[in-house]
């Protein structure tokens, strides 16, 4: 993309309404504008993030095998009545009349729904295990949203269900999907940690959240320090096996990591004391094993092996889409903007022509383009008639991983400026060098949009 | 996709409540469930073709150098009563108070909000052209809502707009709107006919439907026979050239095609009467100039080249990406079911073994399934012990343009069968002769998301 052609509109000022840095830096960066309270629209720049966010939580859901599908944002009042949750949701639920004065409401989790479609379609055990989820945009009537789209009203949310026979196939469900969320996390650049929280209006005994530290983060965490050294990397599990998905969960979840809602002061105390930590974190997920909460009263049941009815156990799963922008640009960002992790990074690689208009450096510039472009990666190439240095505070502001400057200086040598925005460090290259160091680098990164 | 492992419940029974053939057919595959009169859930076959079709609004977007981004479904009724239309627009509007008592909407079009991010952060005519986009769900509390996703109340729709300095430049950005259109119907298998329409509640004299001709059409459409010679076909445009845009417009409007809004019979009788013609048709988008009809009361102005402020010249563009399964339905169909173009198709190549658990067959199906995932397609396996008539009927009534036939017989022979959902023909063909086949043929589609 051409900067000259692109909608682009950062702010020179920090916006004053703004208390957290990802919320200040989505606003300088061009990333969102408030719509109404809580609501914001995503203008190009955020949008793309966002895009890339959502991609890798498909492709690392379908990788485990959970199935693709979309319910509407809008629900019936019946359905939440059959569960119950209608009366017991508060005022965070945004209740509409329609036209015909049905009582209808827009959607803050899709329990009811699922259970919905669930029932009217399957009617064996045969048919199951089954995990359906969707990415679709959710309403919570907070009464202070703030924080940007950290906590706004309307948000992006996956949410994923699954209908399991017996508790034992449902908890492995449960283990699945917290293996495929840590994998989810890492390819996005984050350390979220699983920690035993509370389950809140969903239900159920079993849940995890999944916290990124950040001094901002709105749940105080307890924690045993040695959790922090566990990475998942690029293991390779077989997701079918019961073993396999218990064994991470039993790696990941066995050091002491509680939200303050669950915590026990006399068992964190049993930690040595140079290993406890008491830190804040953001709440990126959560998985949910609740049983038959939902199956029994709404009569989602299949016919067992013995030809007998049984309700199904369920779990459903989350993950904050919208919210993980925030999330990871408080966890990723220096006194000049933000930086974007490899993986969800807008574009790859910035392009800076430091004078406009003059042909080599346009030339040298617009092959530069066609290669990277040409690597499957996407460039932004600043070809304004600004200084030097506004441009170089834009692409450091919007955070773009790795930044090309080029100037008619440099092309009298045959170099071209490579830079690293999340070190600093640049190297004086020929042009093919650069594009082979970066055609290197990217190498090593499972982009979205490429396949799983 | 291993159909054991699916969610496809398709149904046996003709659902009553379907009135038209799209609608039957998409319960009957499995694609949709409604869950309240005219909102859908879109299940796991339904997805795929939803986002195949969005995919490729994205794609022609882009090409025309579009951007993208993305509003919130709830507006500010404020917003709407900046330009007046908050009282103009009717009980189709769905009218929400939040819990701080503010009147909100679930947008049906997006007109005021993208001219507030305009006015908000565009003050030079530098900055133009632009033309903003998003695809998002929108709310239409239809009084009657009918024929499925083709007049439901939540619906998906792409809208764009444009911002220009001066009458000529928006008029050019509505030409470019059109060719972009006629290729991006045509990607999709459909010829949809620009005709004259009437601007309804968004306004401006300048305005063309594209209609998709259909016995279940909801207008009336007149036009000179013609028009349905034009194909746009594999043109290479440039869209900056306002002369190539506006030749397009002249080539593809200057014959008779109005909707019965406009239609003008006197005008329609100048046609030798051979060539006349009255039929239905399906609107699948529209486009729109409307000047300065928004910008003026918004004030979105921008400073012109003189320094004087200007209101923007702008105009919006839709297309029905939701309705669009519907519509291509009721174009693409025979008494078995769907017959999906392939650009669309939500799988491309279905495999059935005829002798599941026979382990030459299951080899052999595994094998050409992993051949065609290599050519970047994508394979549904019926691989459940079904009898082969019902899994032939499953696959034509979900309509994957073609279906390889594995069974111990023909493997003896050394060949399987290759169909054409389109043509019923079949061949015998060794398995590396199919999948040769399959790579020629789809080596000339232009498959979303293999990128532009």
């Amino acid at each position: 993309m051409r900067l000259s052609r692109y909608f682009l509109p950062v702010l020179k000022e920090t916006p004053s309404e703004a208390q957290i840095v990802s919320h200040r830096l989505m606003l300088r960066a061009g990333m969102i504008k408030q719509s109404s309270a809580g609501i914001y629209s995503w203008l190009p720049l955020g949008y793309k993030v966002l895009r890339n966010i959502e991609t890798i939580v498909h492709e690392e859901q379908q990788r485990v095998g959970h199935i693709p599908m979309l319910m509407p944002t809008l629900q019936s009042a019946d359905l939440w009545r059959e569960s119950g949750r209608y009366d017991a949701y508060g005022p965070e639920m945004l209740r509409i009349r329609d036209r015909q004065d049905r009582d209808m409401l827009f959607g803050p989790t899709n329990e009811e729904m699922i259970t919905d479609i669930f029932r009217s379609h399957v009617s064996s055990y045969k048919d199951l295990p089954l995990t359906l989820y969707h990415i679709q945009w959710k309403f919570r009537d907070e009464i202070r949203p703030r924080f940007g789209v950290m906590r706004g009203r309307e948000f992006l949310m996956k949410d994923g269900y699954n209908f399991d026979l017996t508790k034992e196939d449902a908890l492995h469900a449960y283990n699945r999907h917290l293996v495929s969320y840590l994998r989810t996390y890492e390819r996005m650049g984050l350390q979220a940690i699983p920690m035993r929280a509370d389950s809140g209006p969903i239900g159920g005994d079993d849940t995890h959240e999944f916290l990124v530290l950040a001094e901002t983060g709105e749940s105080e965490v307890f924690y045993d320090s040695e959790i922090t050294d566990l990475t998942f990397g690029e293991r390779e599990i077989d997701h079918d096996s019961h073993e396999a998905c218990q064994a991470v969960l039993e790696e990941f979840t066995s050091r002491y990591a509680r939200t303050d809602e669950t915590h026990d002061e006399a068992l964190f105390n049993q930690i040595p004391e140079e290993r406890r930590r008491v830190a804040r974190g953001i709440e990126v997920g959560q998985i949910f094993y609740f049983g038959t909460k939902y199956s029994e009263p709404m009569g989602a049941t299949v016919q067992g092996p013995d030809g007998k009815p049984v309700p199904v156990h369920m779990g459903s799963h989350g993950i904050g889409v919208s919210r993980l922008l925030g999330a990871i640009i408080e966890a990723s960002h220096d006194d000049k903007g933000i930086i974007w992790p490899e993986a969800v990074a807008p574009f790859h690689v910035g392009i800076v022509n430091l004078k406009q208009g003059d042909d080599e450096a346009d030339a040298a510039c617009d092959a530069l383009y066609a290669q990277v472009a040409a690597l499957g990666l996407e460039p932004l190439y600043d070809d304004r008639n600004e200084r030097a240095g506004g441009k170089f505070a834009t692409m450091d502001l919007i955070g773009l991983p790795w930044r090309i400057t080029v100037g008619p200086r440099g092309l009298k040598n045959g170099v071209v400026e490579l830079t690293s925005r999340r070190t600093g460090e640049s190297e004086e290259l020929s042009p093919e060098a650069a594009i082979a160091k970066l055609k290197e680098h990217f190498s090593a990164i499972n982009l979205p949009g490429k396949g799983v």
